[in-house]
């Protein structure tokens, strides 16, 4: 039994992604409707499903609120006169409340919820609720990779007509550009690499906005094969083009809510992937007291959980799980993590950060079957030292339109602040990579791209009274000020003798 | 450190209850806000806090978007040029999270959360995240009577002068108008009671819906303290006025995500009746399959958690455990159950109905000290008897502007189905109480006042061939048909014996 009652039409001038009609709670009650439920609105020939908001202020009785691109589907001016009904609850709806209540999602529950994302039949209020319920209650493994091959079929899926793409995924949280050293390095060997590349949301740089300190990172997919197709390598920004639309909106809602719970997380990670055609993996999992991951158990956990996700999706994956708790290579900030990885590939040093490059790429050219157990480390590091590494990085910032061939083309931030150990001393146990982070941003990282911080001393070596400890750039001498300051107040070193009771 | 953007304004002119900016997302990138981070707006003197809402096609890059509202408040139009810059993040999405994690919520917490849903300072999704946490990992006792306090200190306290308030609340999700029986009861008897009522949400008359089949039920809160002067009792709409307006957008979201966490329950049911001013309440709470609560020891425990938390604010409370198996009287439909309230108040039968209004009217009587423990039932009955409780029933009625003053004169609807018995028959087990509802529901109920279903025998009665089984009422002869056609694919009764095969 369906009632249907007959509404006056009102356009609001804006857009809304989700097709949203708005009914006086009122006349909400005469078709048993109420706030978030489905309506079907009908005007002449044309057919809309809604969802509702009601008020008892925003539209007056008798009246339903289209915004405007509901309207012109509708093809509706203000007074037109709608009819409107209650549509049944959706199915995805119910499956949400059950997860809400702890019960396991079957696959087309979890294809269900995921059709209705896609298809902006899902409110975010709906949808908050659904990834609070997969944090508290969790997602078995199961349901996991059910939304993970629900997320591909959602989105596109690069074909490169490669028979092997090889690609690397770090849980993120920590600083050094691995993918700038690795990329080149796996593309040398003639492997075909698409690395797309997100930018930072917490941390001093994400690989997009280090990428950028050397060349443009938007691209369009086609814009993408064809630098590919030059290059057989891409370090692009996963912003510009969209392979898993639903999982950005899911990410959105992640972010607002500051949550992420594993089960999406892992569906998030290896659909991406998958999306962007890998068949060979290598997943790095920093574990520390600051990172995502705190603790070695809870990263074998996890390691275990991708892999087996992974592997049902007919990707060769391996994780590493790697240190966490100090800082990787020396920089924090767009420009100063790009030229850390340029200075590598140029082989004027071989530091914490190449060192973990190398394994990880190491990892990736054992599991291709390009290196045997073992040998994969330095199969990686001879295209370091050989400068093909070097070489292959040129080419790829050439493609993508860079004109960045060595480090020193890159230029300091306008302003610099060196900080010297003026009262205390002593063997380093520690830097606090969350300090560290913070005092980047404070300095304006990621947005001043030449903004960041450099240490001056690695973990293991000796600081005396004078020494350098660090140095801050901006390009804005008040933020500058700023992050002295909030150095002054917070110490990013820990001593394994002496504690530094303050700087410069 | 804050960094500070300029933008041109935009504004959209519809009104949002929540101060709502939309931001280009590579513009709330620049201040390192996402999607419902806060941001101050400044624009000349004036200044305000909004949520931010992201897109990368709602605003250009450049221009940020305002609701008229917002607009209003900034006394900005089209063009002008403001300022923007990121707040920290609000303390109650902190507790909020902390919620998600399952660490108790101190009261600070709880105060300070409901403070910011007063003051529109959360938005629907951040809500929706907290009920549904809330749901999955409940509230203590300690956080129930937090929330319940700061939902009354959020909200109007009425305050008539007497010193003892009578009021009853029932669970729900049961047939039959306790109320407007046990109302005239205690009222007859002096005490002051104002009752206040919801309509039905799913069920197929609330209340509220009852009473106004004997009387308007929308009263604003003067008007209600003037009725009450005049008779010492009200039944009357509680969504005229407002005195919770949190616990109202609490509930708005539940009803959304079809969650009623119990520790928000319980605050909301107290809250909203210490604001009334109860200092005794008896709560019924209908225990059976059908029902909210499902088993005598949930019901307990139930009955326990109301009874300390009701301690607490300084209400004598008692609680019953009801029958919620069987249909309490044998109406469904607002106005079929007042007449059904007006009959037994009348004298004319006594019924299950009008033993469980004189067993609850009988607690509330011994709680208040009328009368002696075990004779309460028995005071409550005479008032019946004697016709007492009808003479206040009828007061009642007319103090709120009605003109019914007997059963008599409340008229069928326009269309009657009378349902037989034609190939079954046996002794009654019981009845689905779920079919009934929703029989009366696809009849017309509860918007159609006078549509809903009666039945003709009770539990435990023996129905015969031929014998009447049913009557369904509407004003549209459409859904009656609807209604027929339902109950012949949905059978309504249980026989002791014999299964009910066909009706008519």
């Amino acid at each position: 039994m369906t009632i249907t009652i007959k509404l006056k039409a009102k356009v609001f001038d804006i857009t809304a992604e989700v097709p949203v009609s708005v009914l006086h709670e009122l006349d909400a009650r005469k078709i048993d409707a109420g706030y978030l439920s489905r309506i079907e609105v009908n005007v002449g020939k044309q057919k809309e499903t809604c969802i509702l908001d009601t008020s008892l202020t925003f539209v007056e009785e008798g009246t339903i609120g289209f915004f405007k691109n509901t309207a012109d589907q509708l093809k509706v001016k203000d007074g037109v006169i709608v009819e409107i009904n209650l549509l049944p609850p959706t199915k995805s709806i119910a499956y949400i409340t059950n997860k809400i209540k702890n019960k396991s999602l079957l696959k087309e529950e979890v294809y269900e919820i995921v059709k209705d994302i896609e298809e902006n039949k899902i409110t975010a209020v709906e949808l908050s609720s659904f990834v609070t319920a997969c944090y508290v209650n969790g997602l078995s493994l199961e349901e996991s990779t059910y939304l993970c091959n629900a997320l591909i079929e959602a989105g596109d899926l690069l074909d490169y007509g490669k028979k092997e793409i090889l690609d690397k995924h770090s849980i993120g949280g920590i600083n050094g550009r691995v993918s700038l050293i690795l990329t080149p390095i796996i593309s040398s060997l003639g492997y075909f690499m698409p690395k797309t590349a997100s930018r930072s949301i917490s941390s001093a740089a994400g690989t997009a906005d280090c990428m950028e300190a050397l060349a443009p990172v938007g691209f369009t997919l086609p814009e993408i094969k064809k630098i590919l197709e030059k290059t057989g390598a891409v370090i692009a920004w996963e912003g510009k083009f969209d392979l898993c639309p639903v999982d950005n909106t899911i990410i959105k809602i992640e972010h607002a809510l500051s949550i992420n719970p594993e089960g999406i997380m892992i569906a998030s990670i290896l659909s991406k992937k998958k999306s962007a055609g890998a068949t060979h993996l290598v997943i790095d999992i920093p574990v520390g007291s600051k990172m995502k991951v705190k603790d070695k158990e809870s990263a074998e956990r996890l390691a275990r959980k991708l892999i087996t996700v992974s592997k049902s999706l007919g990707i060769k994956t391996r994780a590493l799980l790697t240190d966490g708790e100090e800082p990787c290579g020396r920089a924090f900030g767009a420009m100063l993590e790009a030229r850390e990885a340029m200075r590598i590939l140029e082989g004027r040093y071989f530091d914490n950060l190449a060192n973990k490059s190398c394994l990880l790429a190491g990892e990736l050219l054992e599991l291709a079957g390009r290196a045997k157990e073992g040998e994969g480390f330095n199969l990686a590091k001879d295209t370091i030292t050989s400068g093909k590494a070097l070489l292959k990085m040129q080419e790829i910032i050439k493609a993508q339109g860079g004109v960045i061939s060595s480090s020193e083309q890159l230029k300091d931030a306008k302003f610099k602040k060196e900080i010297f150990a003026t009262t205390m001393e002593g063997k380093i146990e520690g830097w606090d990579m969350e300090i560290l982070t913070k005092l980047a941003r404070t300095a304006g990282a990621p947005e001043d791209k030449e903004a960041g911080v450099l240490l001056c001393r690695y973990v293991g070596e000796t600081i005396k009274k004078g020494d350098k400890v660090l140095e801050i750039y901006s390009n804005s001498q008040d933020k500058l000020s700023y992050a002295e300051k909030y150095l002054r107040e917070n110490y990013p070193l820990r001593f394994e003798s002496i504690i530094l009771e303050e700087i410069e």
